[in-house]
């Protein structure tokens, strides 16, 4: 099917990196998944392209001068690159997790992917419904982090518990919660965070242990990515800091 | 000048608040900056409508209904109030500072006013050259921090540090840095980052104590809102959490 593209959808088993920079990141990480690479006929003699185009060549790679690509899947131009690569159904392993309820925007997904990414996390689980991972905002946002993480959907949180019944449970919300500096780590850990304008539902207290961030009441909450990538700092720091 | 209406410049004297949500935050945290208020005739009966049209007419503040203002100022649509504010020029203040250098992102500047917001700071300094804070994205994106906070530009850090000549200088850079977690800090304070892209120069580190935010290299550096953000966590959570 080389050649032939369409605008993203939820079921396509392919989706896209919309840029050059992106693309590069997929060719350095995962090669494998990369079905083609096309190209605009504005840039073909760009700098960075020259050196994109050998290791495409390189890797077997099927590169395709298509304008028509870009009218379909960035409509507003500033994109000459666009890579088509499979989707993956990878199966979370062991290990401490990101555990994200109802995440509903691309933008925020794709800051998280890469802030998890940043903090050594390998691992992603989200709850359904939920936007989707794959789809090209949250990849862009990502930065190409989504490559190097396994990032797995669960229609319940029971169902990701039975599957993981040993990871503490730490839910960022405001019920009965303990403030972040004074939880006490237990690892393996999942990180559980709510929907942007919902939150955790109020029975999670009932089988994690509740965290809050404490901040003024000047703003009703931290965003997401931000809570987010608090507690991954937190959690994360003794790892990356070891005492001297 | 009631019911005129021009697109947003830096050289106007005014700005506007986008939105109903965002423009009774205005009004209960500043209302006295409030010229007047445009309506859409799209919701003009709408639920939280007739709240704001109250405490409008009881601070005096005229209400106009005009879709031209809308036209002119959000053609995308999805936006039936906006307020027009009187732009302020305010002198920070000693204490704690947040210090930007050429922050060059709408959304990234807005995200960082409303997390600095979240955890008590009050005054940021912002070198030029930079966005416009009054930005009507800004404004947007700091969820009406902005009008709790005063925000000053200085044309160099040089002039910044001529104010302020006694608050400990913490940037976060790559030379020879501490590790945030191994800070000591000293009050008062500034927390200085640079741009997006870029960085602070490196002669920073001569001025400065150097501070870096640990993350494995799989990703290129944390987004300028979330190194700022863990930044004034970690520097504010002995207030927010006092050892019991």
């Amino acid at each position: 099917m080389a050649g032939k593209i369409q605008r993203y959808k939820h079921n396509l088993d392919v989706s896209y990196t919309l840029g050059a920079t992106l693309t590069f990141e997929m060719l350095k990480e995962r090669p494998d998944l990369i079905n083609q690479v096309f190209i605009s006929s504005e840039t073909a003699d760009e700098g960075g392209i020259h050196e994109l185009l050998v290791s495409l060549k390189k890797h077997h790679i099927p590169v395709v001068l298509s304008d028509k690509a870009f009218h379909i899947l960035s409509p507003k131009g500033n994109c000459y690159v666009i890579g088509e690569f499979k989707k993956e159904k990878p199966s979370l392993k062991e290990g401490n997790h990101i555990v994200l309820v109802n995440p509903s925007d691309a933008g925020n997904l794709g800051t998280i992917l890469r802030t998890a990414t940043g903090f050594g996390f390998s691992d992603i689980a989200i709850v359904s419904p939920a936007v989707d991972v794959y789809d090209p905002k949250v990849v862009r946002a990502s930065m190409g982090a989504l490559f190097h993480l396994r990032v797995e959907y669960f229609q319940t949180i029971e169902d990701y518990i039975r599957r993981f019944p040993d990871n503490a449970r730490y839910a960022f919300m405001l019920r009965v919660p303990t403030p972040l500096p004074q939880v006490k780590r237990q690892t393996p850990y999942s990180l559980i965070f709510g929907n942007e304008a919902t939150g955790l539902p109020e029975n999670f207290a009932d089988f994690c242990q509740s965290v809050i961030i404490r901040h003024t009441s000047r703003i009703d909450s931290l965003n997401l990515p931000m809570a987010a990538g608090i507690a991954m700092y937190e959690f994360t720091k003794a790892d990356f800091n070891p005492a001297e």
